[in-house]
């Protein structure tokens, strides 16, 4: 406190003169100070968390919902935020320890990239909705909506893990959630493109991102002919990771299904239930065959079995029956083993694409058999098939104003106002479209914010510090560990694992 | 992918031809293939689930709800669902753990099996709902039913565990639940046995079924004069254990009222609550009476304190008083761990089963005490005490046409079809003869399971294979560890829990 | 079993000629056996848990919802009181596994503690509800009632961590509780005051009861001057630990929000959600800018991320904005970070206070600012910012009989019945009273019984059992260690965490 003070009192401030360390924790501390000023001057409560709440639903484009259907209490997806928010902060955080020496840096990287974003992607979702008042209103929504954000920096911190400092990642997470929100409010708002589990938004965009990120951190050093001593697993750090993955696979139905509704929310749940099941077990089934004496491999396990929530994402409130979830879960599992087992040693040694946790495997590839799939489905959809539901699911395909549309609002006794008039054909190619250019945004910006965390201003780390907590998190003195290391001699010598029984 | 791929053009995929553990994969491929098949055949959207939903409540036999109250959510169960879906993954898998060298499996196999299982699930439950379309309606409760259904299996791979190869326990797992639905069918829809939280159905049968396999397995081998050196647990390994036994505690409410509704589910939340916590202090008080020293053993707090949830399942929604409830959780609490201190060796050394988790004492003979429990209350049932419950939680006792019905379904508003016309005596009487039943059923079912289980294609362990995590894991190879050894070697003449602070 | 029946019957039960741990282990079966006897007597189903219920409202002083607002369901909160039991048992649990060689006692005994207290907690909230019939009703508020009430001696016992057995534990939280509960029986029902997430009536007085107890435990010691060789944390213990801070830190919303409704409730939940992320990144900022080296600080990282969730706590659901959310968040993670840095060194060495948790500086300091912003927010609370919600917050504000409340009852459609009228300033007053009254009562209350705790019934550690979960629990026999220690010795040579690739 002394010095911490004592810098402020003879204005040592000056964030060039500090060691990278320093000048990182006082970014860190600037930046938090900013967004407490921009919340201040741009965000207010909703009408949810207003006393004089006289509620509006949030909109859609087009479609306005049966009047006579009773309104959603708005605390009702608060159990639904609670799983996508376990999973972000959970399931990605314990998902990455699965490093021998970087299990510290995993989760509480995760922790503070997430607390930080959150607050940053409200921001960014607010100044879309910025109304009369000249506020961004906050409700529950908002919260969940950031979530998810979230996942997206979290995503392509993964193909960066361990070879970073916090400030690369939390710089890299600011301006990704800037382009993110932007893409998203494009497909969304002018594509008209259907996403439910943001499986193009979020998994393609922060997959893609991160590996274009990790491409311009490749460039400047050399090839490698042999991995990092300490890029590799251990017996109990791949137990901890094991957390995250069951975290994630049980609350995946929630990610993919909170923001949707009735029938459509409960067939998104059913759908991804049994697509991310058939991918578990066929990641087991495939990886058993493709590995040595073939047995598990537990990278498999902790990241190809989760591959059917992505891989079902766009789709999840859709038509494609029990079926066409599984096959696309099933699916999805071979193609993520297959991408660990051989594609990923590819585009390491020929790319010189460097992705710690394989996430061109578990984000990457899924999300892109997921547009694929979204638009198979769009273009295959018919009111035979979705009733009504075909208008609420694609409000593109709402008719514009004629004959067509007065039956369509008499025979359903809906208020639809005119729309786009889309065939089944034109929602697929839109859906196809929203995925090519959510592709090509991510590596774009990706490729440029990789040239923007070389700034000296983030730090970086050299060859020797990469993969280690030490680099993170004050530990224990070396003389510390000698004297318990003496004290517990006798211990020491059994394994650490068997050594509580003296006493 | 290369070998993989060229097997199948080669067409050498005749499955007598390959290695154990290839032929294993295989198989776990080919199951999940069939189980797509079967349910692209029998399983579609329910009602609701899918757009054009005109809901039909699901049926209970003779009670029909009053019919002016409100129709529930068809997603209010949602929440509760995700609670028992932590209890069966994260819940079951952690809580094996335990032992010192199996943790990567005890998680992983449980995942495996719970993914295939809960498909299998859903083909069984629905075989017996398939409506005038020939499909079984998805919803929801499917969802439901197929988690507890999932737990039986999960509970007979606790006595079996360490001792058998994964498709061994894939197998046992579509056997079990075949026998499994089929029982639980006679129960409730013939036998009109009430079973809130499964006590009977799930965890007796599940117990029972899987001592019995574990009873063929022991016949082939010597009795062991004394353990396995990899039966136990370390210290690492009995606090990965505990993250399983606290999300089985906490969640045991949600598992026992899942099904229930109203202030029936409540009363279930309840008193599971105060079942689990009495069954949780006792088993601290007597482990620590009956242990060495009087210090507390960790397997007691592991199992034990659980066994409350299982004492009160049957009788949960039933109007046992708080007092009821703390208490059967007390008998329950004593029960299990005398039951692990004296009656698990004895098996062990006389009736050559072997319990690797002691499902008996957590399983069996609080599920057992459960049925008996649930047969008194329902033998002291009166109209006094339960109002119009009484024909809500025993649909048996519904008098049959007449004077009495008219006058039930007047003074309550109801409308009630005529039934069995049960008395109190009569209803606990069926009670115990489902029990009865349930125990037969699952010790000739397990024994004839036990003996498939030696078929050469489900594979199987030596001796020196079981409790041993490399059986089924792919992990570092010898020269890699050795690299690692010698980079490291001044951290690791100390213990590896405080190595980290050479930096 | 054997002796311990035998006992029983040579009537050799006697609690004074039984070995310490013998003794403790007893006594706890009687107190269960008392517990049981109580709720008995005094407990039963109440109207939400009963078939016949006709329900009636909580109670609350002066305020009277509107009639036309349609009733709760009941059951609603049943998902937000999972996130609480999650956070009482996961959470507090896994935060104190942190120890190095204390995480089996740390899990075990919170989950013990949680267990036996909640029965206790549920007691004594029962006595202030007995109704005609003599008892007191149950319902699933009791239990959410119950939990957060635990959280006090949680909270206590994270001061004395690792000194103490646990019989002293558990007869500190029998008597914390009785005072627990009279003191917010008198701020509540008495005082009117506010206190949504109980950061008065449960941190504050849990935090300063515990650090009183602490004190007169360090009263007989001399004072040291090392640290305990044992009291510190492992690599691994460091993220069993971060179970435990990153549950809390999620489920913290539902906390302060659980017993709310409505607009109310939300709101708490956004300005938690706020509170703690900013607390969350201050503390990283801090922890770094303090630290040797600038790096962070798990200390920190694991207790003063959480303490915005404590800051924010009196004043949840007012209307403090986005921004006052963020700043008192960022606000108590300065304090907490400096806290640990500076305040506890100077508390142990001069005040002889021995915090082994730093709960002063999670929950102590944070309370106190939480108390100081509710009472300045307050008397800040006018019915512009409010509306009809004034009333609903603060009753105490509602007006005597007269021209104003009939004004307010007409123009907000409410039928308030005359209340004390007191202005925002003396809303203000009170809530600092209430904060002053509360330490009082904890430090008093918290002297007292740290003397009782003295009674040799309760039995003490000496020096060396300090931090040594081989105090309560049965750990494998030397020669057993031995044995397998002997088994692998060739991976014994190397790092524990790199020896399963042998095989």
């Amino acid at each position: 406190m002394g010095n911490f003070f004592n810098d402020f009192k003879s204005g040592n401030m000056g964030i060039t003169k500090m060691s990278g360390e320093k000048r990182q924790a006082t970014l860190l501390l600037i930046i938090q100070i900013c967004v407490i000023v921009l919340t201040g001057v741009l965000v207010t409560y909703g009408p949810d968390t207003r006393p004089d709440s006289s509620r509006s639903r949030s909109a859609m484009p087009y479609y306005v919902p049966p009047t006579e259907k009773p309104e959603t209490d708005p605390t009702s997806i608060y159990p639904m935020y609670q799983d996508v928010h376990v999973m972000i902060f959970i399931g990605f955080g314990f998902l990455m320890t699965f490093l021998r020496r970087y299990g510290q840096s995993a989760i509480g990287l995760t922790f503070l990239l997430g607390a930080i974003l959150v607050q940053v992607a409200i921001l960014c979702d607010g100044i879309f909705k910025i109304g009369d008042n000249g506020k961004a209103p906050l409700s529950l929504d908002s919260l969940l909506n950031a979530d998810v954000a979230v996942a997206a920096p979290l995503i392509s911190m993964g193909a960066l893990l361990g070879k970073t400092t916090y400030m690369q990642l939390i710089v890299m997470g600011i301006i990704e959630l800037v382009i993110y929100t932007l893409n998203k409010y494009i497909g969304e708002q002018h594509l008209l493109v259907v996403d439910d589990g943001g499986s193009i938004f979020v998994h393609a965009f922060g997959a893609y991102f991160g590996l274009a990120v990790s491409f311009v951190f490749g460039l400047r050093n050399k090839p490698k002919s042999q991995a990092h001593e300490l890029e590799g697993s251990s017996y109990q750090s791949d137990i901890f990771a094991m957390i995250g993955t069951i975290f994630l696979w049980l609350f995946w139905p929630s990610f993919n299904s909170a923001t949707l509704h009735g029938d459509e929310q409960r067939r998104a749940i059913v759908n991804t239930l049994l697509s991310i099941a058939a991918s578990c077990v066929i990641s087991f089934a495939v990886s058993a065959l493709v590995s040595k004496r073939n047995k598990f491999d537990m990278v498999h396990v902790q990241n190809s079995t989760l591959a059917g929530g992505v891989a079902i994402g766009t789709a999840a409130g859709m038509m494609c029956q029990p079926v066409g979830a599984l096959t696309i879960g099933a699916i999805s599992g071979v193609i993520s083993v297959l991408g660990y087992k051989h594609l990923t040693p590819w585009m390491q040694n020929r790319l010189r694409i460097h992705d710690t946790c394989g996430v061109h495997n578990l984000h990457g590839m899924p999300a892109v058999l997921a547009g694929l799939f979204g638009a198979l489905l769009a273009g295959l959809a018919t009111e035979a098939d979705y009733n009504y539901a075909l208008y609420e699911i694609f409000p593109a395909r709402i008719p514009s104003l004629g004959q067509n549309l007065t039956e369509i609002n008499n025979s359903y006794q809906l208020s639809l106002r005119p729309g786009p008039n889309r065939t089944a054909g034109m929602q697929a190619s839109y859906q196809l479209l929203a995925l090519a250019v959510t592709l090509v945004v991510a590596i774009v910006s990706g490729l440029v914010t990789g040239l923007i965390l070389r700034l000296p201003l983030c730090g970086s780390l050299t060859e020797e510090q990469k993969f280690n907590d030490s680099v993170n998190w004050e530990i224990e003195s070396e003389d510390e560990v000698q004297k318990i290391s003496n004290a517990n001699k006798d211990e020491n010598s059994q394994s650490a694992e068997v050594a509580m029984g003296h006493i």
